[in-house]
């Protein structure tokens, strides 16, 4: 009998392995289309083949591992998560969910179980959206839902979408070969860390996720009127970065109110210099709520805020909405099985909401969906103290063995 | 007799030359120690030789002219500004207080005029501070105010002033030789646009400059907690730039109640993605009165209020001042000279305070100092739109050549 706790190190291994592809020293930063996008691709193929898949990656830089079963025509279960990281992020966000399945079916190889569906897991090589703004790019591709326009995003670099598909070795105008088709599709299954205090505190290693969040996004930008430091009057001064100040103000003060997470995470200053009144002051807002009525009326209240403080401060502001995603269910039948699962391993089956997006929101657009998050360390995510303990990985090994032969006995 | 009209043109164009040697493309930024430093020091070299004058290079990079009278032993009248630019600054400050005393010492040459003294003009290689966040370094150098420490400090791309240095041409380990006696120097005179609309308003070419006002530095670092921006709820985070935010409008607040000018021009932002709750806030901290005891009242309660906030917040603080200057008046003799000098062009002689920080504030540690202000566009400095009349530069010419005969006089 194949042991749970090897492969759950094996799994805990690989991530650190995976950890050392980072386009930046001494921190984890892993982003799309990237030098280290590529490594991360062979390194995760080499073990998909070492589990027993066929590999290839497809027109979007997703990396697919497929484990065939007798029946060609079969129809096929897929796992997955990404494989890019934020800048400074962890070692298990979206990693996790595409070596723990990896494992998983290296069990079912050498048990030689038979299925009556293929498995396919992918990893996914954006999800982030830290390249080009836009999130979710290799879940889209797949669900249909990519947009040509994305070709023209730029990076930090100057650098756009398309020269990036290029340079990795992609035809963009082959794209829509990433997708795919709801009819062979059985279901999507995705782990995940919960980056949440949750399963922690409930002591837990696993939990069943009801439904995630829908975050929009927006950048917003200032312009004021740059001079010196020295000789301008306060009140004749048109400072891009105190309007900012004031408006960050406003939207912690509006997301605390409404009871919903708005974050300012990006900003960016010019001309930057010590002695220069800030002429222009750009910054992205992201707004969740478990409901997207809730989250909805905060935004608004945020946006007319906005519009009145750029006028008492004298700035011209502009508004861009670059995501806006709505709240996705998890499928009842599925995440009930996944209940059953967790249950018949002898842990307490917990329900809880994920208030992070994830690729599990594209898929769901093409089949039935279901995740399962992984205890992590204090909740920190996105951040070099992410942690979870190799045995949570054991235990989602064997509620995810367990998911597999009731998914099985369904689907014969 | 020759035209000051035609050498205020002259003086006008070379400004426009100058401004071709831009590190930036479609912009004015000409930073301490570039390539583009260089051509600007050979370019006015050239002017320097054209006007009758010897040159050389100072080991801090500063750009020498000397023009000699026919006493070999005689003391040195010395003008000068700086040839450096903030980011996306403008063609006149600083560079104007170099080419305009080229300029009048190509009319002293062309006239013949014997003089008990010799002039100099020095061009400034640092006055922004804007690479490495030290002001006034070509100055300091001159005036003995070197600080060897300053040797390590990094600019954008890591790259540090001694290295710098090397890759400039220059031996730091000779900045000694750069330091100037004050037995030999009579004066420094330094014309530089206003910055500011007193002039403009008055319908005055120039003024005469009575102080300059002391300016604060400091960088501040905020150290929150970095996590995911979907997850973490707002009264669990230890968000870096809420609490600046916050901090930023207390800025505002107390240099408004204290009658002062207090600029938040530089700001960073770590891991700075839309998605990650920013974890490092840095920010810089400008702050400026007419009278010393009033700034520091400012600032004292400024460094009380952020602590305030940044335990509120949960951020550590990190203050580190990096300029402090005290205001410094010009000479009393020296400005009635100039005031007279005004009068006789048939101006009406208007003494007016600097909120800006000049070269002049250091090379009064050497010798008597004054400055003559010439009129700018809607006071507009730092910005492109920074703008001069070529008459204003012929009323300088004006006011210079019947300053050179009164300082004669005195000093015969």
């Amino acid at each position: 009998m194949t042991d749970f706790a090897d492969l759950a190190q094996e799994v805990f291994d690989q991530c650190e392995t995976l950890a050392q592809f980072s386009q930046a020293e001494g921190m984890m930063d892993r982003r799309f289309l990237t030098k280290e996008h590529q490594q991360a691709n062979a390194q995760t193929a080499f073990w998909m083949e070492a589990a027993g898949m066929q590999t290839w990656q497809d027109e979007a830089g997703n990396q697919y591992g497929r484990f065939e079963c007798s029946t060609p025509d079969a129809p096929t279960l897929l796992f997955g998560s990404h494989l890019d990281t934020v800048p400074n992020g962890g070692k298990y966000d979206g990693i996790l969910g595409v070596l723990t399945p990896i494992a998983l079916v290296k069990y079912l190889n050498q048990t030689n179980q038979a299925l009556p569906f293929h498995i396919e897991i992918v990893g996914f090589g954006d999800e982030e959206g830290t390249r080009f703004g836009i999130t979710l790019i290799g879940s889209r591709a797949i669900s249909g839902n990519w947009d040509d326009n994305w070709l023209l995003l730029q990076d930090a670099n100057g650098v756009n979408l398309s020269q990036a598909m290029a340079e990795f070795g992609l035809d963009y105008t082959k794209i829509q070969q990433a997708s795919r088709k709801s009819s062979n599709l059985l279901a999507f299954v995705e782990i995940h860390i919960e980056q949440g205090p949750v399963l922690e505190k409930e002591n837990l290693p696993v939990g069943i996720v009801s439904s995630i969040a829908g975050a929009k996004r927006a950048i917003i930008s200032l312009k004021g009127k740059a001079g010196h430091a020295g000789t301008v009057p306060m009140h004749l001064r048109q400072d891009a970065v105190v309007a900012f100040a004031h408006m960050a103000v406003a939207i912690n003060d509006i997301a605390k109110k409404h009871g919903v997470v708005a974050t300012v995470g990006y900003l960016e200053n010019k001309p930057n210099a010590v002695n220069v009144i800030p002429s222009r002051t750009q910054f992205s807002l992201d707004i969740r709520s478990e409901y997207d009525a809730l989250r909805d009326e905060a935004l608004a209240e945020i946006e007319s805020q906005l519009a009145v403080l750029a006028n008492e401060y004298q700035v011209e502001l502009e508004w861009k909405q670059t995501h806006s995603a709505s709240a996705v269910a998890c499928d009842p039948a599925l995440k009930s099985m996944l209940e059953s699962a967790v249950a018949d391993t002898g842990t307490q089956p917990l329900t809880l909401f994920s208030g992070a997006g994830h690729d599990a929101m594209e898929l769901a657009n093409l089949c039935p969906m279901a995740m399962l998050f992984v205890r992590c360390k204090e909740g920190i995510s996105h951040h070099p103290d992410e942690a979870i303990q190799v045995g949570d990985v054991e235990a989602s090994l064997h509620v995810l063995a367990r998911f597999i032969e009731r998914f099985a006995e369904e689907n014969r």
